[in-house]
């Protein structure tokens, strides 16, 4: 393979730097620059490279860690880089559209690099101009050129102290008095303060506001977006009747100022209700040209994915840094030996491979999972955006919906316990900060909450497959979907007849055999959950307390096994395809295989308790080809991890370089901290100022 | 019930304040101050009283917590703190040994203020000292004085940069030479720096250090512990020789300085060696009268077992105060509701009972397990000062040291799992780190590392169970142990046989059926685990080859099932004892049963898989049992919380308050924050020094 080469002449893919881990790499079964072709393409292996560069290059993104840092100057720190980011333009926004691949390598540069940048600029970009775009109309694309120029900065500010999940429930009115033409944007008390928006503590200066419409007479129309102007650009000074600032500090991203503000009787211009959906007369009069409830709910869906799948990726990412740090530590790491004097890398331990090889494997599924998704939603945004009213157009809406809200759960959770186990699998040295892997489970960590909590968001994908059950009845119409994710469903009868056939350890190394073992799961759950839902609204329960009762044991895990599937099948698919190019399949078609096994192997005990599996056999032939595959993939896992690895200025931890030179790392960087070898300013306290013992001993 | 006292006359139990949580609490089936009572024992609820009065008294130990200020400001706060705390001496060490219940009591006390304290106190008082009078002789009383004076501040300096797990690979090198009588303490490299080494970083003076022995002629005696000065009392500066500093910022625990030292032959007196088990003569000759190497084990199993017994405690605190943190918001937090108009508090659903009350119950059931094991502990401690030669004690020490190696995983993972699944539970409000979720998470963490990584000390409980199996064979002794934990394989063959007997719900209301299950359950997997090793054995594998490849799916869960099994029945008997008042039994055998069931049920896949379930009445069974006991329980949470959280001062959670006022307490909270309304310092740097977007585009 020739070389790639950046503008400057660099190469794209450089050569590892020498070091210990040489000697792990060079038994890799695969070219790993190859790897990174076919997983990333070429564009953005350049474009990610020219990103890294600029930013490894640029004095402002030098280090320490922000978590290292105040939160006061950390917030400063990471405007000034957000501010740069506008200065280098990697990726104008009017090319964002036409080139979906650039926005996911930006998002993913910018969130390796840190997720308060990250989060800071898309939200102000993406969440706050998108919600603009497509929530306003003509007479709001006025704003947008001051986006980009940061004329403005922006928020979107939804979530209330004390509603969250529940958005129905959101307090914050709008009351349109028609005397002035004004919107009166209030928050009764402060329980209906916005609360945990990004942007909003320090920085914005304007928000899309969520708040109940009311038209004189005292109508309520229910919730609609407003843009409601919160500080002076000039000064950022809060406008008059806005008490605005930040929440404090959080588990991670502190780089990002999350907000509150509560609105005092705030008068805004009447044409400052983002009126795509609906708006408000001069005279009062509340009109809408969305005729159909339905069809409004499909649009109102595709904007809601677009978050969720965000975090898919975000979550994603920050697998990926965690497994690199953990598996090039474990490769360098030597602990314990078949002899006294001879010491074993830890990854040779099976132990520590089952711990991180399949989270390596995750991270690879999930990331061709969340890039296919992401995919999958430009379609949908583009027939959005083309005002497609088709079935179809209606019907990939649901499926996305479905998708995303198993999707997030899925990987978010996946992310966190495997950011865990990194953690762990580093032993003491994972426990210091300038590893980074606190600040991955700090920062990951809000994506299990945000954009609905996980297991809030798992009903929408149960509901989803039981209404699909419900549609097709007896004689019923075929089960299909746009994206096919579903169409197995159709042979649901005949699925929940199969039985496991593999009798070997090597039967299993292929990932078709979990794809049917996944098959016959989903249809077992959805034919348990809408036994159990049928019974419960029988015995007489409403509708809420009969989906609420068959949640944990049943819609739960349905949603879930329907996500590991969707994923399984199409890594599967990804691997086994033709152009995969020949020195990759074997890799590749293990790391599929690992991870569907891993994965389905959280659920045995249903597979034994609805008789897919019988007997001791089943069960241990599928631990033993886990461990098979790890042991497979264990020379191979540092070359994986060069792939998905960014250079080590954004890694940014010392037992993770890529020259693995652990020790030697991680010692120049303890040295390099602050004030290590000085004495406490405080020593006097202890040597001087002594304590009398017992002086101050209460009676007890 | 009279109400306690203390010498103030202020209630020792006092009422919760009102407020919202008083519906919650008139809905319990019992009377809390009863339990509290039974629970603790009168003399531990007034000697917590008096200690959690005295620290919200003193202004030293006001808040906000010292994970929101700078590492060296908390520092400085955390030495301060620990200087107090030995001017109230609330428990004189003289007095320790003879009251265990009130030295758990001040553990306790100090890690539900802040484990930084907790941890700096007893590393120095109970660590550092017992480490010189457990290890030295007549010659080192006289250091015992000067460490309850703070004349001295102590470390225990074992675990190197290369070397944590495998202490025999420590590297620091003692040479004596008989020239000057002195031991010339070395380190050979950075790799072999002490690190990680808790008080070593600003504040230590002297350390006990473990250097391999050599006398003069180059003979090596192994690991021996030596007292090394390394800093100046007066003045706190390093001692010759000695480059000693912190480490950095950890995950957590932040206000304890964690430390490294290289040691570059620095001289020290032969008598600074800790000569218990190993003397050098002036002359240089080595001396032992160690004359049996099982003894010597067995003697130093006690004391490493002391330390993981502690950390048992240590988790078992973090997951009291997170799950009083998660249910008390659950239980004031309203979300959704049968209707538009009415919400429901969190709790009432099936899901949330699901993710929280498991984790309550947890921290009841091994609550009572580290009591017990500490109790344990104590009699093993007065055998070995005691110089107790019997067998039985031998036994005590192996049995506890494989409680003790089971146990701090189990307590460690349990905890940072409930304390992650609080967090979540809590959504957003859970995120931010005034309520102290995020705190409890970082400062539990270490737990799964230090004094050996989980995976790792695992192998001692099932190397333990191995043995008990092997040393049986055919005919053999009876299988007992001091504590009968084990006493139950000496109806191995017998419990193979047994099959699951419960078949409604009703059935497994009462720990005694997944007691059966769990017997059954350890038999298995014990059988398993000994055949997998004698087929990887005869497969002609090394002793170290084979049994690292029975680790993952066999002496892993055969160590952790087998204490769970050991947690499941001293709860189980604890529950059901006589002298339980009548109107505390019901909901503390719903706690057992609660937490045995929802245990076993991670296992339910290999109860299925070895045929001790059959069919899928089982499983089911299994899981409805769990959610009536959730559905039970759900109403006596919020009294079950009040007997085991600390007053609100301690506990420290706007979210978790006392009166249940959610919003009222979070929002106070919010504004009390530093410059939560102010507007940016670098308000200009948006305002007025404008980028130009695009100027440093990169060529792409």
């Amino acid at each position: 393979m020739a070389p790639l080469r950046e503008s400057s002449g660099d190469p794209v893919l450089p050569d590892p730097p020498q070091g210990p881990l040489h000697v792990a790499r060079a038994r890799a079964s695969f070219p790993w620059k190859e790897l990174a072709l076919f997983w990333e393409g070429e564009d953005t292996l350049r474009f990610k490279k020219a990103i890294f560069s600029a930013l490894e290059n640029d004095p402002l993104f030098a280090h320490p860690r922000g978590s290292r840092l105040s939160v006061e100057k950390y917030q400063e720190l990471n405007f000034l880089r957000c501010k740069r980011v506008f200065e280098y333009d990697f990726l104008p926004v009017g090319d964002m559209l036409d080139s979906l691949p650039r926005v996911l390598a930006l998002i993913e540069c910018l969130g390796m690099y840190d997720w308060s940048l990250a989060v800071k600029f898309f939200l102000h970009v993406l969440t706050f101009g998108s919600a603009i775009y497509s929530s306003g109309s003509e007479r709001h694309l006025k704003y947008l050129p001051k986006i980009f120029s940061l004329e403005i900065f922006g928020c979107f500010a939804l979530t209330e102290v004390s509603h969250g999940s529940n958005t129905k429930g959101i307090r914050t009115t709008a009351h349109y008095d028609p005397s002035t033409q004004e919107f009166i944007i209030h928050s009764p008390d402060f329980e209906a303060a916005k609360f945990w928006v990004g942007n909003m503590g320090k920085t914005a200066t304007h928000a899309v506001v969520f708040a109940q419409l009311y038209t004189p007479g005292g109508q309520c129309h229910g919730l609609h977006p407003f843009l409601v102007q919160i500080r002076d650009p000039k000064t950022l000074l809060p406008m008059p009747g806005v008490m605005v600032g930040d929440i404090g500090k959080k588990l991670g991203q502190n780089g990002l100022d999350n907000g509150f503000a509560m609105f005092h009787k705030v008068r805004i211009p009447r044409q400052d209700l983002l009126n795509r959906s609906g708006d408000v007369t001069p005279e009062g009069a509340y009109v809408t040209h969305v005729k159909d409830v339905g069809q409004h709910f499909s649009e109102s869906l595709g904007s809601l994915s677009s978050g969720r799948v965000a975090i898919v990726g975000t979550s994603v990412v920050n697998l990926k840094l965690a497994v690199s740090i953990a598996l090039r530590f474990s490769a360098t790491r030597r602990q314990f030996g078949p002899t006294d004097k001879e010491e074993v890398p830890v990854l040779q331990y099976p132990m520590q491979q089952w711990r991180l090889l399949p989270y390596l494997a995750a991270a690879y599924a999930l990331d061709h999972f969340f890039k296919s998704l992401f995919l999958d939603l430009g379609e949908l945004q583009q027939g959005l955006l083309g005002k497609d009213r088709s079935v179809r157009q209606a019907e990939l809406g649901r499926e996305i919906h479905a998708l995303s809200s198993a999707g997030k759960p899925l990987a978010s959770w996946t992310a966190q316990r495997g950011i865990q186990e990194c953690r762990e699998a580093c032993g003491g040295h994972g426990y210091l900060a300038m590893n980074r892997l606190g600040d991955l489970r700090d920062d990951n960590d809000p994506n299990c909450t945000y954009e609905g909590d996980n297991n809030v968001l798992l009903q929408q994908t149960s509901r989803y497959l039981l209404g699909l059950l419900a549609r097709r009845g007896p004689g019923g119409a075929r089960i299909e979907s746009p994206l096919k994710t579903v169409d197995f469903l159709d042979g649901y009868a005949d699925i929940l007849g199969r039985r496991f056939e593999g009798s070997s350890p090597e039967d299993l190394l292929d990932s078709s055999v979990p794809l049917a073992a996944y098959e016959w799961l989903v249809c077992y759950l959805l034919r348990e959950s809408h036994q159990k839902l049928s019974r419960e609204k029988r015995s007489g329960k409403s509708d809420f307390e009969a989906i609420n009762d068959c949640q944990v044991y049943h819609c739960r895990p349905l949603a879930l096994a329907f996500l590991e599937l969707t994923v399984v099948r199409r890594f599967h698919e990804h691997t086994h395809q033709p152009r995969v190019p020949p020195p990759l399949r074997a890799v590749l078609r293990r790391l599929s295989a690992l991870y569907a096994l891993w994965s389905l192997s959280q659920h045995t005990a249903l597979l034994y308790r609805g008789g897919y599996f019988s007997g001791e056999h089943a069960g241990k032939v599928l631990e033993s080809a886990i461990l098979a595959l790890c042991a497979q993939l264990k020379d191979d896992a540092v070359a994986l991890v060069d792939v998905i690895a960014p250079p080590d200025f954004i890694l940014d931890s010392p037992i993770g370089r890529a020259d693995g030179e652990l020790y030697k790392n991680l010692w120049t960087a303890v040295l390099q901290e602050n004030k290590v070898l000085e004495r406490a300013s405080w020593w006097a306290e202890f040597a001087v100022n002594k304590p009398v013992i017992g002086s101050l001993k209460p009676k007890l």
